[in-house]
């Protein structure tokens, strides 16, 4: 995991770092006293805006935190992921939540860079304070780390139909509930949350360790309402990526959307109509899928490559050619069939049967233990980037009503989130909606 | 995770590979029907002998499979761990078990060479059979896998007193239960079990791929009892590797056994007395200790450098020194108290406080989602490797009698697996047991 026996950048380089960031509030969460806290303060909210490192780190690849859009939807999907959403408690203002907005950046801000939450770090604060950061990341590198923040639809409108923060006026009008999909089977605690943290990194410890330090930095504001660790990234978002394999065997996500077609996203991913205050965004879906993986592996080979519509080796599609190339829907094999089946995954999912629409996927394998019967509880957390919930929606009903594949599935998880566009420097994520 | 979008070399190299391995029963676990399945029986068991590669791989790490002892216990720590035990179904005989773990040594001989589990592998069995591996390893490459076969005490003696398969003579009088321990809240359908299997990789693709593999080869036979993912490496196993965190933010492991000491090898972890066929075997101590973060977060960290007994920055004992200077116990601060408290981890710990006992260890972090009100659900699966149980209960009972930093840690989870010497090329696991 590292190369180094340094400590993080952070007791080095931090010296530069201006004593200001989280708030007074962020600061206690810490478990800093308002005393000794208050000397911190000065200089208010700001980004960390320096990039310089002192340390060799053994995992240096770094992205920008900065820019048009966030973080960790087109960066080249990095191998680890945790997910987090989270709850407001009920005492929380309006201000309050503008405040762990201002926190969460500032800290991740940070931590993107391979940093400590604070200037004062994991072994600066002194001995008399509990360290501003839990440490477990010390000594390594920001392992190309992107942190994605996102809001819940109940941030608008709570469930039982509160305007808790003034915001119900800036829902967009897209941003409905999912309709009730085939082979949902949903655990309401794991689904939903006001506001979502995805933490993407090619170390699960950089990954944790955002996730984690997050997490506390709410506390008295956000509770922790569901998580998932990802091990295995499923799709990749670049041209420069192999595309990985499932929980099936599959190649999956072979035609996913990439980083490198830019007017496909725009065309699929960026929100453009609606709140000017959402456009520049996305909606991320996310669900948890359970895999009958033990179910699928007594398939002939044959059957999982119907059910699929493509070569399970080679991930071509069964009408020939390889892997990029163009499933042809109408070609027949010998007997006269078609040799993309119409009730297969690809036939269903193409953007030429569902009115064009495409999505960016960014899913990842996930094996949480086995139930009491010795079969692993294993499975796809599902994660895509669209530009509108419906466009999600379309695509699945079209896959859920005649996809065999469906059947070895079943979704134990689901939630969307409309990510803010990106964060200029000096500012905080999701800005504009609070303007 | 890769950067070759060929298949695994298996479909590849397999060609030179003699049909031969997998039992009739393991082909049937695959789903094979038997007429189809006979005809790969001729050759009956073999371990996959030969080592050449003909694809290139993202991570062609490869360890030995064969050896004096088995891998995965001084092989320098991976990344990642996929832990899994099993119960033996009622009606399995003796026969069977041999011929269970003659399969999952041909499996696991062609694992870690980066194979599919079987010659046919995943894509390669034809059309109408399910295939042989389930394929979500393909295009990875060995990723330094290793994997470490276990007897769990219940395999000589079933918990009624049931000697199942002859074998309740050979049990060794040291592999007794575990005496109860402080903070115990222990889960017994995750403790314990007949048999068992660490498999470490760099990959943790790679690592899944394994323990499911063998999991299916098993079905019929072996029933998975429980499995533990570990994200991140807590121990190095050689002095090669740099000191891991844990969870807490420490370094842990510092004063770790390491594979370039055979001499502390040959006193603390390779079992000598005891029955023959154990002999050149070790314990394998597996514990799931779930660690309050959030209550750590809140200390002091002077409170969490005096719990420990070392510094948590460097990782050098209080009395002074770096990381590796031998913790002197009888050194006192400015104030003349010692500076390393007696309650404090490394004092109840190190070896010169346990009659020179020490052990190898082999933990990993792991986070497997949340609680109701919002806490991870994460710790340390704490992994040891030592001669004799009794070893092991002697440190962690000095330990816990007195130790302030077990307030922080809750174990859920207990086992002890006998793990047999290594496997010498055409014989099997735990060969000598059955001789």
């Amino acid at each position: 995991m590292t190369e180094s026996s340094q400590p993080r950048p952070s007791t080095v380089a931090d010296e530069a770092v201006p004593e200001q960031g989280l708030s007074r509030r962020g600061l206690l969460a810490l478990g800093g006293g308002a005393g000794l806290a208050a000397g911190a303060l000065a200089g208010g909210f700001a980004t960390a805006a320096f990039t310089s490192k002192t340390t060799a780190l053994s995992d240096t690849l770094e992205y920008p935190f900065h820019g048009e859009h966030q973080g960790g939807i087109v960066t080249p999907a990095q191998d680890r992921m945790h997910f987090a959403a989270f709850d407001l408690r009920a005492d929380v203002t309006r201000d309050d939540l503008i405040e762990l907005l201002q926190d969460w950046t500032y800290a991740a801000s940070r931590l993107v860079m391979g940093l400590d939450v604070s200037a004062k770090g994991a072994f600066g604060g002194g001995p008399y304070l509990p360290p501003d950061d839990t440490g477990e990341a010390a000594g390594l590198g920001p392992s190309g780390l992107t942190i994605t923040f996102g809001f819940g639809r109940t941030l608008f409108r709570a469930e039982d139909g509160a305007d808790r923060f003034g915001l119900a006026a800036q829902l967009p009008a897209e941003f409905g509930p999912l309709p009730k999909m085939v082979n949902d089977f949903m655990d309401p605690a794991r689904s939903g949350g006001d506001l979502c943290i995805q933490a993407c990194a090619n170390d699960p410890q950089v990954a944790v360790h955002a996730i984690r330090n997050l997490t506390r930095i709410g506390f008295g504001r956000s509770r922790l309402r569901w998580s998932q660790l990802g091990f295995g990234r499923t799709s990749s978002t670049s041209t420069a990526q192999v595309t990985p394999r499932n929980l099936f065997g599959q190649k999956d996500g072979t035609n996913n959307l990439k980083a490198e077609e830019p007017e496909r996203l725009t065309e699929h991913v960026w929100i453009s109509d609606g709140p000017v205050w959402s456009r520049g965004g996305s909606y991320l879906v996310a669900r948890r899928i359970s895999m009958t993986i033990e179910v699928w592996d007594g398939l002939q080979l044959q059957e999982q490559n119907r059910l699929l519509g493509r070569d399970k080796a080679s991930g071509a599609p069964l009408s020939g050619g390889e892997e990029f190339t163009a499933p042809d829907f109408a070609a027949t094999d010998a007997g006269g069939q078609l040799a993309i089946d119409q009730r297969s995954h690809v036939f269903r999912t193409h953007p030429d049967n569902n009115e064009g629409i495409a999505m960016l996927r960014r899913g990842y394998n996930f094996v949480d233990g086995n139930d009491d019967i010795g079969r692993l509880d294993a499975g796809l957390f599902f994660v895509a980037f669209v530009k509108s919930p419906e466009r999600f929606a379309k695509v699945h009903q079209n896959m859920a009503r005649d996809d065999m594949f469906v059947e070895y599935l079943k979704t134990t998880s689901s939630s969307v989130f409309l990510i803010p566009a990106g964060i200029a420097e000096g500012e905080y994520v999701g800005q504009a909606l609070f303007g």
